[in-house]
């Protein structure tokens, strides 16, 4: 709290110098106070100017998705009012979780610069070097647990949204979960549902790769993926990403509230990848191959199998054919 | 051709007189041959003013779908080249059957501006009075015959789009191949494939109420409908649309025959108004309720039954129910 009183007094008068009296003053703190936010913030690589004569002036904010960054500015009503943010954490689901189960509100999110043990689906390792976006959020909507999956659906889409506004490539959805820019997957989502009964509280956790190296990822993994950074060829700042992105999430998840899912779904079907497409799906050693027709509201895969039956796909492991019509 | 040279060199002084000599000499014809002209095409409603000191100009053109006002501006390469128009006709489909029979080119077009007994989908009575845009297109694709479904929707997405320009209103597809505003109809497509072994050709039927008097219709078509001409409370002049839709057709269709069927497709799918919709589909008296969640690449329709099974609709009488999640 008292970071945040500081630093608005500072971006306020950005590159500007502004006494040390000052600052204690329109910031409500002692001057000790002061000096002790301003190393903290130091630590967290914000550069910030002293002159023994004129006081202390910002001049550049780290590109980190520090807390009090990210709610400046911050558009949304509830989504990212509350803040728990890791310079590195073991998994920003874990965490949400954890804070769900004590009774965090809706919203709530856990943000890591990187993750050691970083969940994908299917029991997958997620990578997660610093430079990208590990969040976490907690909802809590009234709903019965057989329809939590379609909040995977909701989140794809928000995020293909903020994607699409912010690099403006061909941003699409991979099933069940992946974006992807052109044929390289930029993002995941692992939605986790926690129920007993009724359904408490999901979290959905989303792994954006803004600005990572792509030679931190095991070899095996870089053909397939890319990075915003990559794409664009400059860094992203992903404070802004982050707070577009809670904002294009917060209005589609009122809108999911509302009952407004059939658009949502149709829009998914609009960034859909998958649908027309040859596709192979591996699931525990075994393969089906087939061309995806659909989904359905569940966002359960239909494939058509070569012999012309139709089969619903759960889960699995999706690749993407080349096309063989 | 005649009437193109005449009509071209009053087109080009519209509103101006022009001497018959001036006339007769740039039309290459003789006085009396321009006369005949001048009269036949007042016979057609042409506003043609005459002054026996000045000469002729030309006031008004008729709203009507003349091949020599489609031809003139006409941007494509072969499509409406060679165009058969009537002021009535039985089925333009019927005519262009015949024609193609007897060899007429791919791209021949033959336009109504009435029928009387137009031909729509499983054997029912197309409507069509004046006002309306009654056409049939020639195609000679290379393609196997169980592929030539796939022309409805490539025809479809055509008109949705060229209508889309003309309207910017919510125009989407019903399946298999109705035009919609919103939820009312205003295209209909009918396509007929004559194949002996080897797919002959393909007649391309359209059926477009531009501006149609709805109170022509049946009482029981009358809701369901609606024309351009409605919704824009204005009279749409028929000619650019045609022009404007032959334009569009010939660049998809030509899509289609360069083997890029799959991105035609998914532009269906992003029109389609029937995909996430409980449906329910009429045929021969018995009735399939269902959600229908996607189609495959020859247009069969896939429903999702109550009971989870999955069920192909090859053809058939398709409502939209209302939204049910």
């Amino acid at each position: 709290m008292s970071k945040n009183q500081i630093l608005k007094v500072l971006h306020e008068k950005k590159g500007e110098y502004i006494p040390l009296e000052k600052l204690a003053s329109e910031a409500e703190m002692s001057s000790e106070q002061v000096l002790d936010e301003i190393e903290w913030l130091r630590k967290d690589d914000y550069i910030i100017e002293h002159s023994s004569e004129h006081g202390y002036r910002l001049i550049k904010v780290p590109n980190r998705l520090l807390p009090y960054e990210i709610q400046r500015d911050l558009q949304t009503t509830y989504m990212g009012k509350e803040i728990h943010y890791y310079k590195e954490v073991d998994s920003t689901n874990e965490v949400a979780k954890k804070l769900a189960e004590e009774g965090a509100p809706e919203g709530t999110i856990v943000i890591a610069e990187s993750q050691s043990s970083g969940k994908g689906r299917l029991g997958k390792k997620w990578i997660s070097p610093s430079g990208g976006v590990w969040m976490s959020i907690i909802l809590r909507p009234d709903i019965p647990p057989h329809e939590a999956p379609r909040l995977t659906l909701v989140t794809g889409v928000a995020v293909a949204e903020t994607l699409s506004k912010e690099c403006r490539l061909d941003v699409g959805i991979k099933w069940p979960n992946d974006i992807l820019i052109g044929n390289k997957k930029v993002c995941g989502i692992l939605t986790e549902a926690v129920t007993d009964r009724n359904l408490d509280f999901v979290i959905v956790g989303i792994g954006i790769d803004l600005n990572v190296d792509l030679e931190s990822f095991p070899p095996e993994l870089r053909e397939g993926a890319t990075s915003l950074k990559r794409e664009l060829d400059r860094d992203i700042p992903g404070v802004k990403l982050v707070q577009n992105f809670l904002l294009d999430f917060e209005k589609l998840y009122n809108e999911f509230k509302a009952g407004n899912f059939p658009e949502i779904l149709a829009e998914w079907r609009k960034l859909s990848k998958t649908i027309g497409r040859q596709v192979e799906i591996h699931k525990r050693g075994r393969v089906v191959i087939g061309e995806a027709i659909g989904i359905n509201k569940d966002g359960i895969l239909i494939l058509e199998m070569e012999d012309g039956n139709l089969r619903k796909i759960m889960s699995g492991e999706c690749l993407h054919r080349n096309q063989e019509y």
